[in-house]
Parts: C-alpha cells; structure tokens; sequence
C-alpha cells in the first residue's frame, strides 16, 4: 500500500520517499538489520531452533544471549510463573498507582533495595525506561542541574540525559581526570550528576567507581551507575560491581535490569528511600504505563533470591568465558581482552561481522549476532559472544574451530590487529 | 541514610532538602499517592485481595481495572503462557536484533497488523514506549515536521513529542475548526503529523476521527491513533473505534496496548510496512531494549486471536457499563455521561476523592482508586469505573448503594454539580 498522498494540490512533501531514503540509507552501509526468528528449548538452553522461513525450524547453539546465568531456564523461576499465573493471572491490570500494584512488586522491590544495601528500590517495566525516566526526572527536579555523562553510556541513557533538558558533559571513557577536570570546570553551587556505567556490554571492561565516587564527594555531586550488566553476576550476593567493589553505599543510585542475569524482563533503580519516593511520584515513564505483568514479577524474585543464596552459576560463568577468551587467543583470533564475561572478537567492519555470522548460522548452526553502528561506533563492528554456565568445552572448541576455518576462508585480519 | 553532604567546603548543595521539598509540596496539595497492595484471584475477577498491612489479606472487589474484558485471567490466555513458559522458559534473554526476536513476537506482529488491515505491525515493551519511540523518531526522520497535539493526549505522546525535538501545535480537545486553523496556518510544504487518541480514558469521549482524516488528506498530514482504551473492545473484531467507524484504512498509525483489553503488557504501532520498518530500525526506545517476554506474547496472541472472534466480552462490557451510569445517573450521583465503556464519577477535589476511596476500600470491600493531577486538570480530580463484563447487576447495586452512603454523609455535591 503506498502512502497517501496530496490531495489538494497544495503540498509536496512525498513521505514514501523520506521512509525510503531511511531505509535505503540502512541497505547501503550494509547496517540492515534482519531479525533472526527464533525459540530457545527450555532445559536445553543453550540449544535453540531457528526459523528460516523453509524447512522447518533447524536446531542452533545461541552465543549471544543476555539470560547470561540461564536463569530464564531456571526451575525455581519457572515453577514461581506458572503459581502466579494460576494465583493472580496474566498481568496486572493498571499502572502502580491504579490497581496494578501487586504484592509481588511490594515484595520484589523490598528484595531489590536488601540486594544493593539500600532503603528502597522501584519497578520499571524495562531497563531502558529506568535510565530514561530516572535521569530525566532528576534534572527536572534539581534545578540548574548538569549530567556528567561517560562517553560510552548505554542509549538509554543518553536518551534520559537528553530529554532531562539540562546541562550536560560528557567525558572520555573512563578518564578520570577528564571527568574531574569537567567537574572544576563548573559552578560549584551547581547540583551535579555524574552517571555511568559498572561493565561496559559491548568492550566488557569496568569502570573505577570508587574513585568516581571520590570525585562525587569532593565536588559534591550525586552519582547514577547502571549494572545492568553486571547485577546477578557480580559480588557474593550478586549485587553488582558495587558489591564486589565494597562501594554500593558510595553509589547515589543502582540502577539493574531484571531481562538479563535474572533471566526475565524489566528494569530498576535502588536508593534512599526519598529520592525512590521523588521518582515514583514524579516520572511520567513510570506513573503512566502499565506495570510489570505479575508473572514476571514473580519470576524474578525466584531469581535474585536464588543468586542471592548461589555463586555456582556465577562461577561457572566467569569459568567459560576465560576458556573462551584463551580459546579464541590461542586460536590467533582477534579476540577483545575484557576482564568480565563479555567475550567480544573484533572485526571492524559492518558488511563482514554480518557475512560471518551468517555463515555460523547457515553453515554451523551457531547464532551469534553482528554488533553494528548505532550499538558501537562505526568501524568497530563485531561478534560478541557471552558464554554461560551452560556452553561446554566440546561447544567452546566447536566455535573456535569454525571461526578458524571462516577467518582463513574469508582472509580476515587475525589477532594482532584487535 | 542521609544523602551524602558536602565536604570539602567548596560547594552547598543540599540534595536532601531539594527532595524532601518536592514530596512536601504533593502533601500539600493532597496528591501524594499511595498504591494499594492488592492480588487479583484468578478466575474470580472482579475479587481480590487487599495487603493493608496487618490482619492478613482482605477480600475486595475491583472496579479500577484497565484488564476491561478479565483477559488476564482467560483459560485460552492462561494456557497459552504455561505452555510458552514451558517451551522456552521465562524472558527472551536479549533485544530484538541480539537473540530476542522469538517466533511468538514474529506471529503476534502479523496477528496485529492483520487486525488493523495494515502492512505491518511493531511491538514495543508498553504503550507509554510505543507512543514515546514512534512519535520521537518520526519527527527526526521528518526534518522539519510539525505535530498537531490534540491538548487531552495521554503523557506518553506528550513525551514522545516533546523528545521529537520538533516544532508542535496544541488542538482544543477534538475541536476540529481549531485543528483546521493551526493546519492552514503553517508552510504548506512542511511534514505534518496530527496525533490524537480514538477513546480519552479520563473522560470516555471519543474523537471525529473520520473527519480528522479528512483535515490530513486537505493539508497532506500524515495521522498517527492512539487506541489503547479501545483496541480489543471497538469493532466486530476488536480492532478499536478506527475499526467500528470504518476508518482504519485512513489512519496512517494505528497504536495500541497489550495491557488493557488484551489482558497481559506490551504496546505496538500498526502502519505501512514502510514506516514500520523505519520505527524498527531508527527508534532507540525499539533497538536498545530486551524484547517482550515470550511468555507475554503468547498469552496476547491468545487473547488477540480470541476477541477477533468472539464479540461476547465487548458486549456485556458495554452492557454493564450503560446500567452502571444508569444507576448512578438514577440515584443523583455526578456520574460524567462518557458514550464509551469508562464510568467517571466528578468530585473536583483531590483530598474529596482520597477519602471517598479510602472509605470504599475500608468499608465497602471496594476498590476504585481516586484520580488525580497529572493524570487529569486540577479541579477536575474524579473516581473512575471501568465495569467488566465479570461485574454483575447487585455489585452495581452494593455500589451504587455505598456511593449513596459515602455522599450523604461527606456532603458532597450530587448530579447537577457534574
């Protein structure tokens, strides 16, 4: 169906061709994205089955998924969602504030704020919408406020820092004298956020929180870290960097997701009771939307509980992804070193990562997607693998072998130049 | 916890008076909200039960609920996710383009599109998202875009248009002759965009939106219906009032919910394959975030494929909802005559409107929450019914009844202040 167009004569904007252009745009830096069609086997995770439009689905090994400990699979949070959805039903009916505020969001955000040491914690329905109401809402509330932004934070973020309106610096990736020498920079009367993230998904490296916090301290400002990627999997009690840092209580803000370690969906942020309160009753993206489906919820607690209590998936994931990376280093294959789980192996260019992951899907039956621009900068294009406790050592020697054999058939560039 | 204070001396924020300031000031105004801890019991819709707190649960029913047609709680519903629970196990552990994209969003996308007779479908993690994403990254593919914004559109559109950046015009509520005049006045040349809802929640009127059509063809508008309190519940199959008023055609987006009729969480724009695929691919509230839970989907995809079907639930939807004006109209209380499935009660007072559903719930066993600003205008602070098709004639009654009750004995105004 073509777009309707002008009828009176009057105009001439042609909106087929803008949408067009858009997407042609996309096709000619080879930055398209195809969504791979697929359903992942319960209690045979990592197994998966593909669907390629003919044939029936065809069984694949997924490497890059976020359900990083698996615990999406896991019994006690399955068992959790089926007894809530026999107990209460499918969702929740309403906002928080309009008969959709269960008691198994009381109790998760209680569980959430005993995690990370804090007086309260707060639901959001994902992630993304956690950085974007939160920071938003912040600077809204404190007047004059400026965001120091790490140069590499999440879009959610970025999205949040945005339409907070307010005053923004961002500063080199994990620099801290660029960061202080911003902060010298500015009014110190100015209320002053620095926010940034625990483990950096796509690089996999950490940032230096105790000293950031520093910073906070002595230039008097409030800090936002985001552990998306690291809350479950880090700390003995999963909690976070922070936790494994000893600094949770020097963090102003901990903001999680519930959609990766905890195996789920959905998003949060842990503080003092008080600024919890201010964004619960001032962030449009949370007041008005309907909250996390009950069943989720449920879910969830299972999960947190359960990494509250367990290391063992914990471990075994660090386990595999430092078998990998030597795996892959061993194997010449331009491998990222990241000191965390993330196992990210370089390629630099969007029209190649996306020709070998298609070759693994078609050719080995191993899904692992091309990580393209916006999600990394242009000319950093890669895989990115995130092995978990349940990717084996036949899996792991599997993968490198046909990553070998594709590198060579393909004449890509080999470690030394990662 | 105190908020950390200064301490080097140099600075004087005090972050903690700033907070507590802003909660003041809604105790002050007597909207400071507190969420009512509740389970529904499934298959026993409209009861529940209520954690005040002490005593242990209390038995309630609930007439707030945006769950319009007890969706949530269907056995086809119910079902549908234990087996998708039991299948692939409980969140799609990624993004849409990085191992999120499971076979059940694939099917729920063409099951919507085909509801709304369009090329594509799109889903995002809420409505609030959906309406946030697609109205933000419109207006940037569009440069120079203006939106015409009907002035009772919900926070969510309100956001995404403000995020867009762009230039906006603010239309008296379905007021057409306004619309006109703001369209005629603006560059003929410039890409326009006329967002509005098709059923306002608050009031329960809806829009001319044939005749808002009409004003896009004339001055080369693109349309852009937010459906979400009618998607499920307007139309012989559900597809909303674009559909009962044989209009869906000339809407360009279609916007919808997975919450509210269709019982589970989620929201999707419906479009021109086209501008779908722009969405999808320029939209970071779409690209940046873990997809909908499998589980979710598939409890929608029952419920969408069931109400395409089956016209009983909207029809004694809208047969309870007239006998509860009726009652209300009869015994004298201020009931606002909506020609849709919302039932609001006027009060105008925000501390008026707490203690009548603080009394409900304390004494009656019934749950309807007060609402307040943001939510609808100062002054304008009302309760609000949604009557299911669950809801039977002697709890309108007991209802009825107990509003009688509560307005003797308060004082308040009755019928003709409405």
């Amino acid at each position: 169906m073509l777009l309707r167009q002008r009828k009176s004569g009057l105009c001439s904007v042609n909106y087929d061709a803008v949408f067009e252009k858009a997407i042609d745009r996309l096709h000619a830096e080879g930055r398209y994205r195809v969504f791979i069609d697929i359903l992942r086997n319960k209690g045979a995770y990592p197994n998966a089955r593909c669907f390629a439009g003919h044939n029936g689905p065809k069984p694949i090994t997924v490497w890059c998924s976020n359900d990083y400990l698996c615990m999406g699979q896991h019994p006690k949070v399955i068992s959790a969602m089926e007894d809530a959805l026999h107990d209460v039903g499918a969702g929740s009916g309403g906002t928080r504030n309009i008969g959709g505020n269960t008691h198994y969001h009381v109790e998760l955000e209680a569980e959430l704020a005993d995690l990370h040491g804090k007086g309260s914690a707060l639901l959001f329905t994902s992630g993304y919408v956690s950085n974007d109401a939160t920071l938003s809402t912040l600077a809204k509330v404190l007047p004059g406020c400026i965001i120091y932004s790490d140069e590499l934070n999440h879009a959610s973020m970025i999205a949040g820092i945005r339409n907070a309106g307010c005053e923004k610096r961002v500063w080199r990736h994990n620099d801290l004298a660029h960061l202080e020498e911003l902060l010298a920079a500015d009014d110190p009367e100015a209320p002053k956020l620095i926010a940034f993230e625990s483990v950096y998904s796509m690089d996999g490296d950490v940032a230096p929180i105790e000293a950031i916090c520093d910073l906070a301290d002595k230039y008097n400002a409030l800090t936002y870290c985001d552990e998306v990627h690291a809350v479950g999997m880090y700390g003995t009690r999963g909690g976070g960097i922070t936790e494994r840092d000893g600094v949770a209580d020097r963090v102003t803000i901990i903001e999680g997701t519930l959609g990766k370690a905890f195996g789920v969906m959905g998003g949060y942020i842990a503080a003092d009771q008080k600024i919890v309160d201010v964004i619960r009753s001032y962030a449009p993206g949370f007041i008005f939307t309907t909250s996390l489906s009950p069943v989720l919820v449920a879910g969830v607690l299972a999960a947190v509980k359960h990494l509250k209590a367990s290391s063992e998936e914990r471990d075994a994931q660090q386990a595999n992804a430092a078998m990998l990376k030597k795996l892959f280093a061993d194997a010449g294959l331009p491998v990222m070193m990241s000191n965390t789980h993330i196992v990210p192996l370089m390629v630099g260019d969007p029209v190649k990562a996306k020709k070998i992951s298609d070759t693994l899907l078609a050719e080995y039956g191993v899904y692992v997607q091309p990580i393209n621009y916006p999600t990394v900068p242009r000319g950093t294009e890669r895989l990115r693998f995130t092995p978990g406790p349940q990717h084996d050592e036949t899996m792991m020697r599997e993968l490198t072998d046909a990553l070998v054999e594709i590198w060579e058939r393909f004449e890509l560039r080999v470690a030394q130049a990662a």
